[in-house]
């Protein structure tokens, strides 16, 4: 028995939010000051460093339940099943539904619970919670999926990444250019195909890295300390994940038992490009190996960083060809990869 | 191979807040109007319904993370086990942490997370996430953990279920009285003893229950509508249990073999004294059996309803003897059962 994606589904906020919509922010140091140089400066060594041209917010009258919803009836509709069959609607995320214009996270009910209510599924054994792993939620939720699976207690289930971190960024802080909205989700299923879930690995640093990402006050002084953002350490970041990443997908490789040569595609979560690109480059010097052509691809550039919902609808956007010089073959074997905040990372050996 | 229960441990908030301390607070009607009758009269009618005289708060330094960490340090302790050999640590919680005198929910990092962060575990492969799931909350994340050492994913599991309520409560609301604060935990293991986990159902009734607990307003109409509060429908909670809970928990019972003359105690969440006492009633009736002395242990006279603390709270008080009249013995076999906010309901059947 294996344990495969039988569908995914995505939702590409509608508004694009270009880099120049920045100019006029008053960004200032964490200590108040304003910066020395020009916002065309700024945005210029912002764009070198991350690869963003442009990210995506959703419309105000959005939340995080309801695109993710709409990539979970995508995800149904593209596995052409019905949704009273799943056993579980998982729904990673990381700061609930915030109202356009407040600050405040409802997850009461939890978002899985809107999506499931949204969906109109009847069956009470369909059992929808939330997890919140950072970043790497979505690929957390698949290995909790799969573990149910070969628990015996599902045989169907639907994970969906959503995150609308438009609503929680600093406006004052020059981070704030690099987080977007977006949702992802697929289905995942017990299969007799000798492909699926090969291996997986997860782990959580939390002892010197767990406030690497955190919600911390604006950088403007004058607004109310009481009011959260989010914040983060890029270079401490930088760092964590260069050292602890590479390895992490190593280890996960080498326990599937399958050849670094194998390995068609990386799904790497893209909060920085730089920063994955010198990933991949340790990643394959633990092999000896030079990087093959074409074998991460890239949204950040057009999508920035949607926090759960980057790798899955990275994943479903090649999936479906839209992501140009990508493709994926049947017996392909690809990683899903993330890290992110708490620090945790993750990542999945898969055969497609 | 057995899954079982080898440590508890909880914290009980050192802040009692009696019933009285409500006699000046203006409750209001959700259209905004005041009651016609005094706090008195308002106070002996939610305790004759509830049963609830006093319940605690939490110190103003203190929030939800902190006191997960008390509880789960105290289980680990019980246990007697080396936190480095955890697998897996799971808070299950609703409203993140909550500083005293704010309304954001802070949940980044995750609270398994900074409980993982206090308990100085090293061991990167000790995977620490949050779940959210109303106050089924910590009997869902027993529920997971038992899956993953089914899975062959873990061995060892830290659980626990911690909540501040009294950071999220509306003022104006007569149902304010109801929430209280608090924390529990166990730790979860394989066995080779013929005990444990013999059972377990979860259902999550949301096409037409979803928003019986939700968040709202505030219901004097002179605060700000954006700021939002935990809001129930009483009586539709109330019906909804009636109906739902005692059949799951009578199906969690025959999926065991378990015959009904066996259970010893029934660990139910406590959220109403009346609609406890009233699914008791109808659990026994569908076994034409009355109703066995001291089957149901209870606390929220004094504990108030701590959410998904309450069910760990009330079974470490019971396991250490420090609830009169109640005990347990090696062989008992008992049930865990909650319902909350999604609508979800949740039971185990357990043999100590």
């Amino acid at each position: 028995m294996n344990i495969k994606i039988t569908g995914t589904g995505s939702y590409i906020p509608s508004i694009v939010q270009k880099n120049d919509s920045f100019l006029n922010h008053s960004f200032l140091n964490n200590d108040g000051t304003p910066f020395e140089n020009d916002n065309t400066v700024i945005i210029d060594k912002f764009k070198s460093i991350t690869g963003i041209s442009e990210r995506r917010y959703v419309k105000e009258e959005y939340t995080s339940s309801d695109i993710g919803f709409f990539a979970a009836q995508k995800a149904i509709d593209n596995a052409n099943i019905d949704p009273e069959t799943l056993d579980y609607i998982i729904f990673a995320h990381n700061f609930g539904d915030i109202k356009f214009g407040t600050i405040q996270s409802d997850m009461l009910p939890g978002l899985a619970v809107r999506v499931k209510n949204k969906l109109h599924i009847k069956n009470p054994k369909c059992v929808a919670y939330d997890l919140l792993f950072g970043c790497p939620g979505w690929i957390e939720g698949v290995i909790q999926a799969q573990a149910f699976i070969k628990a015996g207690i599902a045989k169907r289930c639907l994970v969906i990444g959503s995150e609308t971190l438009s609503r929680v960024v600093d406006k004052h802080d020059r981070d704030a250019m690099i987080f977007s909205d977006g949702a992802g989700a697929c289905i995942l299923e017990e299969t007799n195909e000798a492909s699926g879930i090969f291996s997986h690995i997860t782990e959580s640093y939390t002892l010197d890295n767990a406030f690497h990402l955190s919600s911390g006050k604006s950088f403007n002084p004058d607004l109310d300390p009481n009011t959260k953002y989010i914040k983060m350490d890029g270079r401490k970041i930088y760092e964590f994940a260069l050292k602890h990443v590479p390895a992490a997908m190593k280890a996960c490789l080498d326990e599937s038992g399958v050849d670094i040569k194998e390995v068609k595609k990386i799904f790497i979560h893209q909060a920085n490009e730089k920063m994955d690109d010198a990933i991949l480059k340790r990643f394959y010097r633990q092999f000896k190996m030079p990087i093959p052509d074409n074998v991460m691809p890239m949204t950040i550039g057009n999508l920035g960083n949607s926090s759960v919902a980057t790798v899955p609808t990275l994943f479903d956007m090649v999936r479906h060809n839209k992501l140009e010089n990508h493709s994926l073959n049947t017996g392909d074997v690809i990683i899903f990869a993330s890290v992110g905040a708490g620090m945790h990372i993750n990542a999945i050996v898969y055969k497609y």
